[in-house]
């Protein structure tokens, strides 16, 4: 057995001085002088100063020469250093090297670059197996586990179950040609676009359910918020009309901001950014699609009615709106996937709605009230062409089954980790990003 | 606003007799009398018996006629029956038709059917979308949603992070042919085999993490434990060897059983299982795999050394074990992927184990010590066939860069379903199923 049983996190707060102990990390910086070196190794937690004196020739020339990024076990004895910081060292018996460090990856992963810069992107990137060491990345990372195990308790303690749907389908939401196609055993199929076919069913059995799980687009878009697989958290719930799924996203979207803002600084501190608090205050204020389009318009946009907002509406719109995140409301037909209730009041529209952050962080979630009687689904599946398509039946028999009103929302967890943490690109939310037209690797 | 504020559970519990109550569900049966209809009115959480008498006349003829799973809104006074069951029924005022029910589907998802009936499985699969809302199989996937939470819960009070590793890769683990794979952008990637590439490189950063997210094989098995795609528990740790990692499992599953086994009875009650108890005592027996090769040819199986152990194989261990799931140690390497470590005791195998379940539930999951030298990578890379294939080169770098022993095990989330709930197959445990060789639909 060889587990290492204290971080340095750890083994700096319990541990009394003049114990001998054993610390397993990696060599982030050596200071050499000529009767002493300082290494400092760190591990997931924090790092541990490491002082080798003249005393023991062998283990001295032996810290002289290590480099950046071995890996080593240390054994030695905790001291007092007498000074603030630190205000403990290792004093080194032993140095067991674990794994070398042999090859030169520049800048440094551990070292205290800006992992938003861009002429540092492509580096990054490409090798994001090693830059996942990088402090600032890995506060990310942790927020977003952070993060994850606030939104899957928010839906327990509203009485949700999830429901892990399938990534492989025969249904795609959108078209076919935005959905992601391979064929299994002669059968087409496709990546999962959303999991609302299969939430709307299972609800109909359990009806308040949610899944956070994968989901891929095939879209062309190069943005700061889209990337090629990422992880959707839908919800789906019976017996709901469109206010109450409005109603629903408000308390999720204000008492996970609450959550994260409670939990979230020692992140935010790491990486240099401020947790976003514009999700408190709700309910959100709202605009009808079509007002907006017509105000957009006066602001000199080309916008049409009937397109749907890009970033430069949603950021002109942002401004109007202020630090507060703001519905667009009422989202036509011609735009929306074929499942949405239809306006009664306006049937060019979809009893839909898109909550846009704050602070020019663009489209965060929809929300839409489902179809739940026949005709209305087979005017919309024929609309879309998808009239005589025998995928979408076991849809059309849900209709006729006992089908009752149910509405649904969908997110993806990388845009919220984005604006929450207030960071520029959602590929720094995910630990392996896939965007669309960039090469997947590894 | 129409959202739904009590369950049937929740009303018959903390509401006041007299009181008029308004609760929506779906007509699970109709009791026609002369002069009475009662209708069982069922939700997720159970069923509220209705009365509708003469007196409203137009109520009554609409009662008479109403179709079971036909989706209804009641309105009317929570009333104390004077017989122990059930206590308490509501006398109608109104009834809202939310969804009609015009489509047969035999046999009656609500009822008490056996759904392990092998005469019953193709109904059963083919219209899955309408058995989620069968009683038995809603608990076992209730069940499913409780076990999740127990694994996550149990990760996090042991110092884990989860890391979302992604779907698709370029990188398979095993043979390319047991891959599923696809075009994306003309380039040719998998659905993951196994995180463990993503998770090896991670845990230089977070040192203890793992991800629960779906995993896809296209192996030709139709066993009663193999699904194409299934949901994938991984677990890596740095700095432990393979002993670490079996106290570690064991600990897993005895933790796990123990919480599963504290809140499960409600499921298996419905179900009509028992809860298996047999993870409770650890540390489970062992056998090296070599001696159970030995051991099965005294049995009288064809089995060879070099071999993997099929489900007879398993089945005749399982007896010799008794009541408790046994460990298979020391895998050959000629069955095993390339990452993981030679056995210095036998280099024909690796430091790996097998858990296999009690009672002939077969493989549960499996450890292994990981390589982290570049040589003995190389080796077992070339071995495998992979040597020059630039689809591994990162994980060589790995080895070049600070590589630390590390650890990991792997366990399909459905198996472990299986085995607690004690049920005949792991189709029955995932809301859709998707398996070798049967059309995927829907």
């Amino acid at each position: 057995m060889m587990m290492k049983l204290l971080n340095s996190a750890e083994l700096l707060s319990y541990v009394a001085s003049g114990t001998r102990v054993e610390f397993c990390g990696w060599v982030k910086a050596r200071r050499k002088y000529k009767e002493i070196v300082f290494l400092d190794v760190c591990d997931s937690a924090g790092v541990v100063q490491v002082v080798i004196d003249k005393t023991n020739e062998e283990l001295f020339e032996l810290a002289r020469q290590i480099n950046q990024e071995t890996a080593v076990k240390i054994a030695g004895i905790l001291t007092e250093t007498g000074r603030p910081s630190p205000p403990k060292e290792i004093c080194v018996q032993e140095i067991e090297i674990l794994g070398a460090s042999t090859i030169n990856v520049s800048p440094y992963p551990r070292s205290n670059i800006d992992i938003f810069d861009p002429r540092l992107q492509e580096q990054l990137l490409e090798n994001r197996h090693f830059y996942l060491r990088n402090e600032k990345i890995a506060a990310i990372l942790k927020f977003r586990y952070m993060l994850t195990r606030i939104v899957h308790q928010w839906f327990y303690e509203n009485g949700f179950i999830e429901i892990h749907a399938p990534v492989l389908t025969p249904t795609p939401l959108y078209d076919d040609s935005t959905a992601i196609g391979l064929t299994v055993h002669e059968q087409e199929v496709y990546l999962t676009q959303c999991v609302g076919f299969y939430l709307e069913q299972a609800v109909h059995a359990f009806e308040k359910i949610y899944n956070i799980g994968p989901s891929f687009r095939a879209e062309e878009s190069r943005s700061k918020r889209h990337l090629m697989e990422y992880w959707h958290v839908k919800a789906e719930l019976a017996f709901v009309d469109f206010e109450d799924m409005v109603a629903t996203v408000e308390r999720f979207i204000r008492d996970v901001s609450e959550q994260s803002i409670r939990q979230g600084n020692e992140f935010t501190r790491v990486i240099g950014t401020e947790m976003c608090r514009d999700g408190l205050k709700t309910p959100f204020p709202r605009i009808d699609y079509g007002e907006a389009i017509d105000w957009l318009k006066k602001q000199g946009s080309d916008i049409e009615f009937g397109k749907s907002l890009g970033s430069d509406e949603e950021s002109l719109l942002s401004n109007r709106f202020g630090e507060t995140p703001f519905w667009v409301v009422s989202i036509p037909r011609s735009i929306e996937p074929f499942p949405y209730v239809l306006n009664p009041n306006d049937p060019r529209c979809t009893k839909t709605a898109d909550l846009i952050a704050s602070r020019g962080f663009g489209e965060l979630l929809g929300v839409a009230e489902k179809i739940h009687t026949l005709p209305m689904l087979d005017e919309r599946l024929q609309e879309k062409g998808k009239g005589d398509d025998p995928r979408y039946e076991w849809l059309r028999e849900l209709r006729q089954y006992g089908c009752v009103p149910h509405g649904g929302f969908g997110m993806g967890l990388e845009r919220l980790i984005r604006w929450f943490l207030q960071i520029p690109h959602v590929r720094d939310t995910i630990p392996f990003h896939r965007a669309f037209g960039r090469r997947i690797n590894p």
